[in-house]
């Protein structure tokens, strides 16, 4: 598939006294992208809180920090969907200013039940959605 | 009564890329320090949910800043209960670095049912002991 | 002046375990809107700062939180500026979930020298820009 | 060596409206326990930005989340330096509530000169210091 884009612009409370954006921000930044491809595909996850019971969680996450972003830049966030597993989906995340890449993550998102925050299988209608993403 | 005071240590996530702490930080040390109060009562909030139906949310505040904190300063949230009335707290809060006061505010502290979210009498138990405060 | 418009849509980094809009947040969405005002008029922050040393930096503010928003809630940030006076400007600024008002605050923001956080006069040509707002 | 210890309080601030920490929230608990470390040794990184033009920033991080913290947590966070490079320190850091470990990384942290943000080697007294604790 090809990427799904979502841009974010840096203020204040993202930024730093290093001059730069703090670090775990970007993390914050990432998790913006899976929400609104999620809801590009047609998914509004308080629905499917509400609906199926299914939450989503980070459960690991390998991030490596290149160039950093600064106060007021444009971003943008590009999100690929690399496998979706019976209760996970693994994403490759990566931020861009213009043509430089920022920083760039392995993301491993795992499907939860909602009340007791252990892991189910991923609705079909999800899966079968996102399968044809990858 | 007097102040009760509580420690905040400035880490790069609560500054930003002017040099200084965001300014909505010191209303999140102001929570801290109220949260600390209530647990030098003998209050934990998450038992006031659990068996009394019982959260705390800001009404409202009036807030000024007249210094600025910066990275790695060593504050003191000096925090003073001034009105205690059927549903809600009123409180003095004002940060401190040594003798500088760099922020104050007048917060207002609303009971509310946990899970309607609709104001709530204190509980008596809580009420006498603010009481006392005063 | 017509209010400003600006939509923000309530992430998870946005939310608290109470269920809602963690309260401090409200005022990063109306800075971002504050930003976003700027922009529309012409003015870039980071340029101000380097060929102006001109930062504005909030020196007051009364809040008063209405109705909580939540997970997913798609909000719209209604910003007026009351009042331009030499050194600083003050913000009318009003969150609302469709027709439902969230959260209102009226917000004195300061110009302040980049460099030694002083009081510094509005730059003369974004004080003509925002007295024709008024 | 042995671990180094770092308490931290779950407060709203730090959680979602899923009930638990937000992810990105865990790496800043590490960002504190790292600064704490430093200090514990003899440096306040305020002073290393001033005299030694070094500042500290994460370049690369695996982190696994277990088990979720909830509001009100007392936590800790144990930290160990696993290897000292010319210009970066190699940090496994866990977070755990009581004994159940609820997260952990590895977190690489690069030493970089503060105005050019490009990496430089770290001060020999730190490192000296720094080498004893591996």
């Amino acid at each position: 598939m090809s990427d799904f884009d979502w841009s974010v612009r840096v203020y204040y409370e993202d930024t730093d006294s290093g001059g730069v954006v703090y670090h775990s921000n970007y993390m914050n930044f990432m998790e913006r992208a899976r929400t609104e491809w999620l809801r590009s595909l047609g998914f509004e996850q308080d629905e499917l809180i509400t609906h199926h019971q299914c939450i989503f969680a980070v459960h690991s996450m390998q991030i490596t920090f290149r160039l950093p972003a600064h106060f007021n830049d444009a971003l943008v966030v590009k999100s690929h969907i690399e496998r979706a597993a019976k209760a996970s989906m693994d994403f490759l995340q990566k931020i861009y200013r213009n043509d430089e890449l920022l920083c760039e993550a392995r993301v491993k998102v795992a499907c939860l039940d909602a009340t007791r925050f252990r892991p189910m299988p991923l609705p079909s209608f999800i899966l079968m959605e996102i399968v044809r993403e990858c």
